[in-house]
């Protein structure tokens, strides 16, 4: 694909004004290598994309690696004339132009659009996908200073597309992706089949008009000590031929760490719990065991990692009810993360660590290649955007034949509980 | 699993009788570290193993990854009293034990069967896999002195076995698997269905009895210029409820450089041509073409590689005949493949070379973890051997986020060709 790419700091004005701490940065780079990596986006800096405001620091949504790249056959990158015509309805007086300004790149629907149906939770799904990509990609650049994000803005002929934020080879983070989709269309009928989960929808001369969009993001750090975390959040619509609207979220966020640390294990999954308990005390136990279930790698008899929460085809108590849940687990995102990489970054490791992590990275591409429901549609699909699906890979894995940890060490320790998913927070 | 491997070299008596040139040994080792390499295998030199023969500097067979290793559930080490024990068969004054004695490890069926069926074409497949795996372990070790392949020879509680050979690290090879299954059994419904390849088979009670014994290997060298090999063949004999035997044999070979070198491609479809011609005219245009087809990594547009040959559910014009054909293709994996790697394993390389090297790996996992039948077979069969299966994975393994070769580069080459595939020889 030949790409436009947009090569911004997440950092923003917001981040000029309050300059934050930079634990995981290494000593050494001058301080003018400090500010391109925290300054404005380069793209403003050459004048080319003044009217953009393309700022990152708080940030907002984003969505949906495989399942939805898959429903973007056909997508380019937008021209940067698009791009600066659709930041030109961003008033500065306008809150909702002030908010999109924060984002990574402009929104996929047209501001007119978002501003003709406010409370449609469409809208605030879009906002909320791009808000929650902008807030990560800020809170991991300002980590990871001197490393940038490449924002990729794309088309799907066929409507709607999405941004793709990519940070590669960085100092604290080997590669981080951060994805949004927001497209429409008809579903062909194998789509339908893949995203109906077994309701039997009805189409109209064989078409079934969708609406999907969603925020994905795995991120592989170098250290072997600060773990790898993945989430995505995403809100599906499909209208039958009689008109009757179904509508279902879907999301989750878990924790592979290449080693155990049982306080940041504590840490992350209570974050997901407590935002979970806002809404329901049902949902974090459920929904914690269908993460183990489903992030399991059959062949190898463990999981993936150590779990998190998961869930699919969520469609009662109602719209406005999931939207907010939806909304606190994708705020959760940060701060259930980020405190371990800042706590992790410097720690010390050895050629043996850095090691196993490789081999687990390893079992991570063997999990999203072959059970990842998202991923397996996504590259079935033809024509769907194959870089946003599998910016999920790790920049580097490694497979030994028969690698198997001695006893007592701190490699069997992390795959017992691989093997035998725990209870963290009660 | 806990393995007991038998660490060997590949080397044997023969290879100590007749000191080979060393091309692709890096300068330094001291020369005990050589004769290490190429001594007695350390089973024997322990005393534990004299009686077993391993010796294999000539060689002989060896089979499959993931169908047959998916057939091996409840494998385990075989351990070393049984190995005597069925090598004690070997008498040194015997044509087949002198045979069997430069097998990698003894055959998986006992001697004294292979003996009362001699002209079976059982027999004979098993006898010519693990020849080639003998002869190929026997030709990898002798060009990566100092690194030994492990042997695992396993066993499978419903019937038959296999020997494992892996050689991962050394100074040429990154890693280099040499696999033979010989199982029999009942198969499963679901088993019958992946492998019947859609035949209707009859069962006998929901069960069919079967017989499959295969070869399967996967070279990935150090240095970008010498080009990743692999190759498979296999037989299966199905028992159908009125007693009708069906059989079929199945394979091919083919390579996958990181560079173009069109001579070696060349001299690799040449060798592979010539051994088809001898049994029929139709064969490599036919297989070659079968060889581009199944290669294939669909979300990417790419082969794999720049092919060989593949085939499968080959039943006529005869048992005879084919298993001459499958003879001559095993035979053709060591003189199409070792001169490529004699002649560049010393070729120097860029950093920027071998990264592009580890993005083509990238593509081999996906294309073995998504596409492969075997593998995926093997993965979603219970119980299968997961280490035969997944050795066929690279050590090490990389993925760029949007990269593409620049125009006319010698990466924008190698994908040229993989998008449009070429005939070598005519």
């Amino acid at each position: 694909m030949a790409a436009q790419l947009w090569r911004l700091s997440a950092g923003g004005r917001g981040a000029l004004r309050a300059r934050p701490r930079l634990p995981c940065r290494p000593p050494g780079p001058p301080a003018c290598e400090q500010r391109r990596g925290l300054g404005l986006p380069r793209a403003r800096a050459r004048g080319g994309g003044a009217g953009l405001g393309l700022a990152a620091a708080l940030g907002a949504a984003g969505l949906g690696a495989g399942l939805l790249a898959a429903l973007g056959p056909g997508a380019g990158p937008v021209r940067r004339a698009d791009m600066a015509r659709a930041a030109g309805d961003a008033d500065p007086d306008d809150e909702l132009g002030r908010r999109c300004g924060r984002f990574m790149a402009p929104p996929v629907s047209a501001l007119s659009e978002l501003r003709a149906r406010p409370d449609d939770v469409r809208t605030r799904m879009e906002l909320l996908v791009l808000d929650t990509q902008a807030r990560l990609c800020g809170a991991l650049q300002l980590l990871d200073a001197g490393a940038r994000f490449s924002v990729h803005r794309w088309r799907r002929e066929e409507g709607g597309g999405g941004i793709s934020c990519v940070l590669q080879d960085g100092h604290v983070f080997e590669k981080a992706g951060v994805n949004v989709s927001v497209v429409h269309g008809d579903l062909s009928e194998e789509a339908a089949q893949q995203m109906s989960r077994g309701r039997n929808l009805k189409a109209k001369d064989g078409k079934l008009p969708f609406v999907a969009m969603g925020v994905s993001s795995v991120i592989h750090p170098k250290n072997p000590h600060v773990p790898t975390m993945h989430f995505n959040y995403r809100y599906f619509e499909v209208e039958e031929a009689d008109g009757n609207k179904l509508w279902w979220f879907g999301g989750g966020c878990d924790l592979t760490p290449t080693y155990l640390n049982k306080e940041d294990a504590v840490h992350f999954h209570r974050t997901l719990k407590e935002a979970c308990d806002q809404h329901s005390p049902e949902f974090y136990p459920k929904f914690k065991k269908l993460c183990d279930d489903y992030f399991f790698i059959v062949h190898r008899g463990e999981r993936r990692g150590i779990g998190g929460i998961f869930f699919d085809d969520l469609d009662s108590p109602s719209k406005e009810e999931l939207f907010r849940f939806v909304q606190s687990c994708a705020q959760a995102v940060v701060p259930s993360y980020i405190p371990l990489v800042k706590k992790h970054c410097n720690d010390p490791f050895t050629p043996q660590e850095k090691m196993w992590q490789q081999l687990r990275r390893g079992r991570y591409v063997e999990f999203n290649l072959i059970y990842d429901r998202g991923t397996k549609f996504g590259l079935l699909t033809p024509g769907s955007r194959i870089e946003s699906i599998l910016m999920s890979l790790p920049l580097t894995a490694r497979w030994e034949y028969m690698h198997t940890p001695s006893e007592n060490s701190k490699e069997a320790e992390i795959l017992e509980v691989l093997r035998h998913p725990r209870d963290w927070v009660h």
